[in-house]
């Protein structure tokens, strides 16, 4: 195939030496050969807000549709704020979601995370699978990436440097490339 | 008893016409002899950024903050976005829940929420409900108010006019009374 | 095509005149051209215990793991109780779930749930959903089918009698053939 | 105060060496002063089903609500199997929770869990605090106890050997302790 697979990858965290938008450039860098991976920056998007929506998407969240609606899958890395994703991902989402087009209606999505804490994302990471329901985009099961206990793993500039978690998320996306293809056909 | 109970309302949507802020202002209509409710807009909160935080919390962050902390109690009207709460709700209480203090700690909390939708925002409630265990509020079980096909209870600007609904609010407000009252003593 | 698919319907009620069951019959009398529905019953598999298992799966529960795994689909019928799925169903699926197969692992899902409230089952379909990212279902995202204040839906044997949900149950149906065959090929 | 606060145990598993119930004897061992605890063993009780249920419980559904109604407070110990709670807990409070009476109402509850894997089961507390909604039980946010890696921490029967997370341990029941007496007053 010489086509390539194009990745949209979305960190749910704006900090700049952000853990989870560390594991996007690891992504980047372990991409199986035929797979591409963009990321999209979500700082300029503002606070959504349905009577602004109503008169034209503003350019950021516009921007964010049109590169989610012309890749082959999502990549999301989320942390986990309060038990759930960051309100700044959610806000994206949201932004997203609304009509006249649906852009992840029926796209492929992966997801990983990584945390300080103990639970590596879990609580965030079903929180924004149940968005996925709604949206009805495919959210692949498996492998799960949950970087618990972050702190030893990253330097100080969020990159990830352990090599357990980096060659576990190899083959994490040599999965997703597989379930990509599985919808693109 | 002299003093009054002071509950901060908190709507999810900047919406002007939103039926989530207009059970607000019903709310503040039917309120139970003693109880004050003060709303708080979060248009003015922008993304939550680690790195703006690291320098001190923006204007109307802090005044977020402090609201929650001086009252005696929190009530959210959220509605449901993609089967959670909206990313504005999540944003304004990422913002709140950061150090050095936390004002939902201990805090009584009362959730409602109303939808075109048929499950009357149940799936944004209980991922509102999980932010809680992190922040350590308490959550008034019931009775729970979600008001499903909202399209007929509301008029054209929000206003709630369903007569049903506004009873079950008032009991709704005066069981939020006694749970506030037994967190304050 | 000649060849049929082979769907398992799994009920989690025990109660005879069950409308979760009454949805499974429903779907047996609406299914699409070359599809079949086998029910199985739940009532003999008995509560999971680790050290029965460890001794060999009881008769019930390994009937159910041969006919999950020998199907092209799994169409679950679910109750709400407490919000959540039934011990019933959730003990079943333990059953299921266990080493060496794991018979649920990439077979396709859809789920349905029929209640006398408001909510439809929703909060109990989101937890079935989760678990199946635990065993690697795939759970079609849409049509859904919960079907709120069911009083008046069904008659006083479970049977479904409301034509609008009827013709929403066949659409599911359609939709779930398809999702079935994507995962198929 | 010459009164004891009476506890009543329940572990999710029915395994003999199971670290979940491993976690209620450790937590008799660890009681503050004041506090009794007795576990109920789930073993005897058979398939929640409705028709049943209408005829009169079963002896032991009906022992279990009855030791739940006279308890002061209820303690969890819930294994984590395919994301949620065991089908065998859930199976036990569908039967504690029918009318007439509904022994969970206004009931103190703590949570606690262990599990071999990573996210010291979450997922599972996060479904268990959701049904208590439902039955309008009062569960203790924090500290929570999720026991990770469970492997090393307990021995072969079970018991909890690791020092660390018997004085965590210890802590949550100083902690439930002060929780319960809020709502006994």
């Amino acid at each position: 195939m010489s086509e390539s697979i194009r990745i949209l990858g979305i960190s749910g965290s704006l900090r700049k030496a952000s853990t989870n938008t560390g594991l996007l450039r690891a992504a980047a860098d372990l991409l199986p050969e035929g797979m591409t991976l963009e990321t999209f920056d979500l700082a300029p998007i503002g606070p959504y807000n349905e009577d602004v929506r109503a008169e034209g998407f503003p350019g950021p969240a516009q921007k964010l549709r049109e590169a989610i609606a012309s890749a082959d899958g999502v990549l999301f890395a989320s942390p986990e704020y309060n038990y759930s994703v960051t309100g700044v991902l959610k806000n994206a989402i949201d932004w997203a979601s609304r009509p006249p087009e649906q852009p992840f209606d029926g796209k492929p999505v992966a997801i990983m995370g990584a945390t300080m804490g103990l639970a590596g994302t879990a609580r965030a990471q079903y929180h924004l699978r149940q968005m996925g329901v709604a949206l009805n985009w495919h959210a692949m099961n498996r492998p799960e990436i949950m970087v618990a206990h972050s702190g030893g793993k990253f330097d100080a500039e969020g990159n990830l440097t352990d090599e357990e978690t980096r060659k576990h998320l190899a083959k994490f996306l040599e999965a997703f490339r597989t379930w990509v293809l599985r919808f693109k056909a």
